[in-house]
């Protein structure tokens, strides 16, 4: 990627103060950025670095005003950050988007639909009844079970496993080591104390702009016909466990090494800490959001805010926690009480 | 598989009641169930569901009397639910011992014992002297490390990864992923603050119907000659670490997400949550039931219910718990009390 | 392996007591060890098994003086323990070392510089541009971004990932299953509700003598020229998150299941429990120890022993807890008190 300033500001729609015909190859933050690399400036606590930065360009407000003299170009925008973050995600396309072709050797089934566009890494599967959307990346040792579908612009990293019948949706990132639709945790105990696996036989289905992160689990619905379900605009952290027949909503957030037990539906707009856990079976409204290493035994109203395990009001939860720390010194208040009481009582009957 | 209502009633031994010649193709729940497949009524409350079901044959008690006209076929048995998951898992082997056949390429090394109906996806691996018993399925991207044994009709999925010399036995279900036999975790301390590794020789046994979850992992033992060992019928869910020289009994059950220590023995019939993390060199004993997200630090007695971190007996956890969640209450009466003290100390010092 | 008493005396400067010439094939326990196998005692309440152990011979202190026969040849050294790590690192880098050359199919793309003595397992892949020192063993399925950088010696087990860039010390042993330079957990949140993708374009880069545990997953660095840095001679379990611009220090161990969150500097020599949670931006100063499951909310001082969630000073969380356990008892006694405080009070009136 090489653009110049006069490119970029028009991409973003903004003015240019300063030279546009320097060269851009590279995005980097304001403090750190070297000759050649485009910045921005957002946070004003920031401001002192844009006066020393190397950066050949810089992305401020509309309104800024220099106190110093400023060496970058700069280009004048209403919101920087979104700017900068438009710049990023086009970066990253970019980056993302560089594999194509087939290198050998791959495996693909019967009867596959596969769009344009492609990436098959080396040692890539593909089963057979997969249909494939255009512009996907499939990394070598991706699996690809039968009669899964995937849609365009999804990026599936080396060591991808999706199982049969899964469906994911258009410009996903999946990255490695990501399982999806191994089976529920559900056996049947029997009368001598062994336990019947029960089959799974539902799939899971992902929806678009998801990403899940390394190493995470998405097991698949328990019953044919039923789906363990990710709503558009999730986004899944690392080593999560997603049980069978959950469902996410959309645009919810879940931390690393988090676990939501089975059937569980979680609302719209939810933020999930790191190594929370929550039970089965509950409904997690939307816009709740829950803190690191919570356990979630209930289910929330919308817009809870929720700590502890079990989990209670957060800050209910820190009050009793500040107390909590403190209870050698309420017990020693309680001896005293228990010592003036005793000596009032004695008093008293001395009387 | 397409079978009659009267050839699944045989192999079930139940009694038809309705038409005996219907096709069925699938199994589901009586209230999502259509026309071509079973269901089962077994919980009274789902009663109501019955009279109005596509399904095509509903699975009964003997002794159920329909109050309304019912259109499905029905199977009277002793147990509708027992019956069910017996025609789950029949179907569960049927749709799970589908593939067979050697696709390419594959990795086989020297000195193998392979036996009959086996499944060896592409660029499945399997290293010297290895031997696997009948109708076992190894799926694509599978790594089989030197002198490993496989018992009957296990299943391997996409990705597992087996260490040298581990041995698994027959009926097990291990998910992708998962991965048998790395090193403990175990470092000698140096007097210059560096740690030495210490080798890990021994192996991990796993006996016969075991299932194991996507990601989880099993470290070997430490010497050799040792084994960290997983005892038959024993279910562990997905994500989860069994560290180096653990013992895990009988038909016990692991939720994702926890992690037991190295040389900890877990007893037969325990039942372990989600994030549940167990300390090293205890000995749980048979029925332990741990709750989720609890730390458990001492060994356990038979029959024990544990709660919290560290994990105390769960009904006192309970009882603690409710009085912390009041903590702001109690201290809020303590001040009280000591107001009230000092105006009585005030009053009696001035008489 | 195969040397004689005489020969691994020789290797520990140690002085022979008894036959010299006997072989010895195998390390053990003294408890466990049988004919042809070498032991060590070290902890002298292990010496009544010296007594009677079929070990061909123990490695003992110099000033060691038997109470009793033994049939064992005895090495005398000054530090047994040291002596017997350093045996067991002997054996398992003869063990670790054993595989070499190529096993096909593998892959391997333009522009790299392999060194000598390499093992690549089948169906390995190595991209564009990479560097492998002498002597590194590549597993089975283990997958080599483009542009990485390998030293020497180390071993990267089946299944390893190594995304793009990722640049990995000598020495080091890296488990089946790690994820290596994924995407950070970085996204923007929009004026609608939904997530922009911040692109990941750090690498992640580990010293020498580093060992990670099966399915640990290590993110890159958000900004191109950051780094996810693991110092050297840093111990990782199973299943534990390194999150983006995270640096561990030297010698620093984290056992399973933890998490960290992003840009958190921990530093040289502290010891991190299982199931650990640590919040992003903190500093973690050298030495600092963290009890299993704790939450760390705050930067720690040098030598910190925490523990609890949130965590606290470790000796406090006990003292609190231990009242937290006996909280069903304070509250009884607080409603005493309550009692007779009302009684008095009423006796006061009454006067």
């Amino acid at each position: 990627m090489e653009f110049t300033v006069s490119q970029i500001a028009l991409l973003l729609g903004g003015e240019i103060k300063g030279d546009g015909d320097v060269k851009i190859n590279m995005l980097a933050k304001i403090q750190e950025a070297k000759p050649g690399q485009i910045s921005f400036l957002s946070n004003p606590k920031y401001e002192p670095y844009i006066y020393d930065t190397q950066a050949s360009a810089v992305i401020v407000k509309k309104d800024f005003v220099a106190r110093k003299p400023i060496n970058s170009s700069l280009i004048l925008v209403d919101d920087p950050y979104s700017c900068f973050t438009a710049l990023l995600e086009e970066y990253h396309k970019f980056i993302s988007f560089q594999k194509s072709g087939v290198e050998n050797p791959s495996y693909i089934g019967e009867n596959c639909k596969i769009g344009e566009d492609i990436y098959r890494g080396a040692f890539s599967y593909i089963g057979n009844d997969v249909t494939i959307g255009n512009n996907v990346k499939i990394y070598p040792h991706t699996y690809i079970g039968d009669n899964v579908t995937i849609g365009d612009n999804t990026i599936l990293n080396a060591n991808v496993k999706l199982y049969a019948n899964a469906k994911v949706g258009s410009n996903c990132v999946i990255h490695s080591g990501v399982v999806v639709g191994s089976d529920g945790f559900g056996f049947a105990p029997q009368a001598d104390g062994t336990y019947k696996t029960i089959p799974q036989m539902g799939n899971v289905v992902i929806g678009d702009h998801v990403d899940i992160g390394a190493n995470t689990v998405i097991d698949c619905a328990t019953f044919h016909g039923d789906s363990t379900k990710i709503g558009n605009g999730v986004k899944i952290d690392n080593l999560v466990q997603i049980a069978h027949n959950v469902s996410v909503g959309q645009n919810t957030v879940i931390a690393a090494l988090s676990g939501i037990s089975g059937s569980t539906e979680i609302g719209d707009h939810c933020v999930i800490g790191g190594q929370v856990g929550i039970a089965g079976h509950l409904k997690i409204a939307d816009n709740t959001s829950v803190g690191a290493q919570a356990g979630i035994g209930k289910s929330s109203k919308v817009g809870s805010k929720l700590f502890g395990s079990p989990a209670i009001d957060l800050m209910n939860y820190h009050r009793s926690y500040a107390i909590f720390k403190n209870l050698p010194d309420i017990t020693h208040r309680l001896k005293q009480l228990e010592e003036k009481m005793l000596d009032l009582q004695t008093f008293r009957e001395s009387q």
